[in-house]
């Protein structure tokens, strides 16, 4: 029997029910139940201790229960030969598509204005703003950024994505390249960023790119968060140039108490749940991929290293 | 030459360029210009000075700007013969939709707790909702409501829609008379209510039927502010049965400042903007009504005085 490690702490019995039905001779055991390192042919996880990966002689391929892979990629125990893969979807997309819908409300019907209004009991009405009028910018057109763009511009907001390569999403306008990044920034009323974490991202959305963006836009962080610089968003929405954040990615997780995100005004911080794993998928994922290795055929979802995602 | 009197305050201007384009041969003025009262054919507005209309010998038809016309109903200066206009749509059904959509998600995403928990700067995953989960109730299905009940539905919401009298509404699941509010009330998670103010729908909301909803359920308000008891609905949330709620319109407006609604953690206060008139289509519709008048058709928006809506 084939043994599967789950590196995802409380959640292994949950996903060893779910396995039991979906791959009923798969031996599924957590890192912290006791486990023979030997008998471990398969891994799903975020975040194992350093090293693991070199203790198990059998390992035939690694599963990320998420989209993004960096962790896994920052570690110096996965052989460049072992298949790294990745959750295509897993139902994170729609959750990703809310959150960034609510976010792209937040702005468009002014709910950080309307907010401070409360706070001091003030009875105003702001100007409307339709959708026409909100450009949506979204960052990153892979699996979820592709389903996040064509769904904004199906509720009837202008959309224009961008990613690194040329891509084609159905009724948005893609851009790529340099050139493309400042166009878009320069027409973005509401920045969804939803890049991986490469070598290539890191620092993306530094305070010279934060300043394209339109006078009181609006970003959206769900991807992570080491690619825009915290204390620039904070400085850029007092001095009037951005108008708020929804983030929920952080450069450190959970974010420090003592961080000044968490008593901005204009700053709604969500803890890293935008798009969470549902384990139902998931696991349909995995166990649809193992069926393969064992049946000799392509596995979905395999990182491409080079790419870095 | 006709003459249109606008009860609109600062706005007339703005109407009056718009009709100048729409229907040149009209002659637009307002309630604070000088004008004739005998010259006056029509009246666009929403709160006329109490016995303006007994001082117009020639009006022919009110257009009120907005969907609701409890306010011209209450009158007691407009005739039974006056045909009395009410807005059809005129852009607010897409403002109730994006309205009701930011409640929906404020509630699925569980928006309040994750405000109250950034209040204490703590970092702690709520179980995630998914959209199939999240249970809509519309109060009122007739311009307004229909579009809201069928666009949650197309977004993955399960919607039930209720009004006095059967209704039908592509998608959504349609109930009716008491006993269908009843059964609705106790089905639902999130309750928008788009009933126009009537003698039967005032205080309608009332503690014993809020205390229906299910557990947490959140109430999105938007229609008038005479249908539900507030006292009521700040005890519930207090005992921890409700949820929050996303308000829009006030028994008094302004809300007056000693209001407990101002401070209440989760209570959204916006100030009665909900669905704001949008002029171009509000002047498109009075003046295809003006053209129905004078070539003896049939006006379109009509309300009927004995359904009091």
């Amino acid at each position: 029997m084939e043994t599967l490690l789950v590196v995802a702490a409380a959640e292994t019995p949950v996903y060893r029910a779910r396995f039991a039905q979906a791959m009923p001779d798969l031996h599924v055991v957590g890192t912290d139940e006791g486990f023979d390192p030997a008998a471990v042919d398969y891994v799903a996880g975020w975040h194992a201790a350093p090293g693991l990966f070199a203790t198990l002689p059998g390992l035939r391929a690694v599963f990320a229960l998420g989209a993004g892979v960096d962790a896994l990629l920052a570690r110096d125990d996965l052989p460049a030969s072992l298949p790294l893969v990745r959750l295509l979807d897993a139902g994170m997309a729609e959750q990703m598509v809310e959150y960034a819908l609510f976010g792209a409300l937040t702005w468009q019907r002014r709910v950080h204005d309307y907010d401070l209004q409360q706070r001091h009991r003030l009875w105003r009405k702001q100007p409307p703003r339709t959708r026409g009028e909100t450009a949506i910018g979204v960052l990153g057109l892979g699996s979820l950024g592709g389903a996040v763009a064509g769904e904004l511009a199906r509720f009837g907001y202008p959309v224009t994505g961008w990613s690194r390569r040329p891509r084609e999403v159905d009724g948005v306008r893609c851009l790529h390249g340099d050139d493309g990044l400042v166009q878009l920034l320069g027409e973005t009323d509401v920045l969804v960023n939803l890049l991986p974490s490469t070598p290539q991202t890191r620092g993306l959305l530094d305070r010279h790119r934060l300043g394209l963006l339109r006078p009181g836009a609006y970003l959206v962080q769900a991807s992570r968060g080491d690619q825009f610089d915290h204390a620039a968003l904070v400085d850029l929405i007092d001095d009037g140039c951005l108008g708020g954040a929804l983030l929920d990615v952080f450069e450190r997780e959970p974010l420090p108490t003592d961080s000044p995100l968490w008593t901005h005004p204009r700053i709604r911080i969500t803890p890293h749940v935008a798009a969470t794993t549902l384990v139902e998928p998931a696991v349909q994922q995995i166990a649809d991929n193992i069926r393969r290795l064992r049946g000799g055929e392509p596995l979905q979802g395999v990182v491409d290293r080079r790419q870095d995602y």
